[in-house]
């Protein structure tokens, strides 16, 4: 299904009634790749059937991701520490998230996903868990863990598990930010390497989009988190806030949003700040906002559209919806069909040109991504995932 | 579908080649409660609209269980250390076993369930580790682990998890062991009570064996294990088998099985030794053999029905097949359904007179127990759960 603007400003209007009834007993269900309705189907799936299997992938290990459902599920992981806009409500709590999560990736990536939420919060007790149960999955998406908590746990769990592991609220929000941002840059006439790019917020997706910017060749990129610009001359960074602050600001600026966001080309709002009128007014002639914060933007798209030529928000009811589901269940597909055992830069740079692409002749300032609901775009992001697989082999 | 002894005796060939291709993938699949086809679909199941949920349950944490997958879930857990009859073969190559079991727990007990192997044989670290994960599910089916860790395993679970866990190499093989023999009982003519019961091994099965059938008000039960009879002369004997030395043999026997077995009643086999014809014929008339190792019983069936009047296996292709199937999905799905935390002896013998009540007109030497295609059965010891959980309260 394609969605054109005509279809978005349907604000969605959900009552408590109707999503708790929806959730009753969750959202997932198991459900049998063959029928068990016969001695003989009980004798292939069980005993005594099944001792074949299990004796050839004794002796040849490769050969589980063959014969178990582990080569194409995801564990979809939380610790509940950093759940939507709603916090560190907790692992149990977290779980109807996650469900969500592992629906998504059926419905969009034709992936089998369960979610596995842990009650702790301690980086290496994490790890530990997942280690142990490496042989019960195939893919680690991690969920809703807290700044700067994530950085950590992502890059541990890439070293233990010899598996894609991706914390999507990194990645994800990157690479559809990066494919959203080279379309407004073709609406707007521009290189993308020649904007100035402004990221408030220096939190798991902040960091994880100044990554990806600058992969994608953006050298002016300035990064906020709550006490202004990151830049060498502070003193209060440390771990992944510090490594950008000597990556990304590269004119020396100190300060506030004020003087970050004076002639900036691109703000890119991650932060649930909110951003007045008057300092979007400051940005240069044909700027771009994404005002990313869900549920609330950073600056509302009608007051941002006074100013910048392409908005685009978090909200599935304005136009250019910045939405993880483009990106996630396709690239988790794609490395999992290719067979590869960590996900690079290349691969997500690789999804999110996938991604930019399907809009095609339809791009305008009001659709520079395709819908979440365009069934072509898994396909399309694990295509160009592969690909980029196999052009590093 | 009920299975009359004119169903049996048809032996299953099955080829390498049906097996491994029926194993291709896996056989199970995460499959979604509803459709995710529209905004509105992603609005209720993903953000906005589950943080309605997440707050909730944050709120409420019993919640949990209700709007939650977790409610109506089992995990399926080994670590592989005692994997049919092969051994010690790993958490990976016992993956397609356990997806086996799960899928026969969402086929006859309409449980979903997902499959969990443990990269450890440390009890302390499998506990440690299923705590952690302790709100994704909501009952967890030990399965495979070997003995003794197995009990040391399941009694610290129980400890620490406050949902139902079983052992059921142990228990299950217990309940319909209980079931078959209580209506073997009757096909002879005889009060379970006055039986003379031998059970050969003494390891998950033979302890859980005997464990029930004490339960069942069977005072004179001889266990042994490959060195003899459990008694309590022996200084060779610890845990379990030391307690059951103990609590069994009230006769004081000593000596190997050709002493245990001299005119009993019952001969029940779960340790893979074999049996001499001379052994069987020294018991009683009318005697009663459950000869259930697999593939190979202790003693051919056509052998034991020269002097046994009722005779049992393990396998499908004899009468009287005792089956574990017959017991998990009822007793998992009647525990979740009456919000057990335990599942306790009373519970356990309430499922074995729920199996064994089913066979009811058509009891006859061939038909002591259901076919496990009997999809009567799993309701039954459901319901038969149920009103011990609440006879309790």
């Amino acid at each position: 299904m394609r969605t054109t603007p005509t279809d978005l400003r349907t604000p969605i209007h959900l009552t408590d009634a109707e999503v708790f009834a929806a959730h009753e007993h969750g959202k997932l269900e198991v459900a049998l790749g063959a029928p068990l309705d016969t001695k003989r189907d009980l004798s292939i799936a069980y005993t005594p059937g099944v001792a074949a299997v299990s004796r050839h992938i004794h002796q040849n290990p490769d050969a589980a991701r063959h014969y178990t459902w582990a080569g194409r599920l995801v564990a979809v992981v939380s610790d509940g520490s950093a759940v939507l806009g709603l916090g560190d409500i907790g692992a149990a709590a977290s779980l109807p998230v996650m469900e969500g999560k592992a629906a998504l990736f059926k419905r969009f990536g034709g992936l089998d996903s369960i979610p596995l939420v842990v009650e702790t919060n301690d980086v290496d007790e994490i790890v530990e868990t997942l280690v142990r149960l490496r042989s019960s999955f195939g893919a680690v998406n991690l969920e809703d863990v807290s700044a700067p908590r994530c950085f950590e746990l992502e890059r541990k769990l890439i070293e233990a598990l010899d598996m894609p592991v991706m914390h999507d609220d990194q990645h994800g929000t990157a690479v559809v930010t990066l494919a959203a941002l080279a379309n407004a840059a073709k609406v707007v006439g521009r290189e993308l390497a020649s904007l100035r790019v402004v990221v408030s917020g220096a939190g798991a997706a902040g960091i994880a989009v100044a990554e990806i910017l600058l992969r994608a060749g953006i050298p002016d990129i300035v990064l906020l988190d709550s006490r202004g610009i990151l830049s060498t001359d502070r003193e209060d960074l440390a771990g992944m806030k510090a490594e950008y602050a000597a990556r990304t600001n590269p004119r020396g600026l100190a300060g506030d949003l004020a003087t970050a966001i004076e002639g900036a080309d691109v703000f890119i709002g991650v932060s649930s700040g909110r951003v007045g009128e008057e300092l979007i007014a400051r940005m240069s002639p044909d700027a771009i906002v994404f005002a990313l914060s869900n549920p609330d933007p950073e600056v509302h798209p009608d007051v941002a559209s006074r100013y910048a030529r392409v908005v685009a928000t978090g909200r599935s009811d304005f136009p250019n919806q910045i939405n993880n589901v483009l990106a996630f269940p396709g690239i988790f597909r794609g490395a999992l069909d290719a067979g590869a055992t960590r996900i690079t830069p290349e691969m997500k740079l690789a999804a999110a040109r996938a991604i930019a692409d399907l809009v095609g002749d339809e791009l305008s300032a009001d659709l520079i991504v395709p819908s979440p609901l365009d069934d072509r775009v898994a396909p399309a992001v694990a295509a160009a995932v592969i690909a980029a697989v196999e052009a590093a082999r």
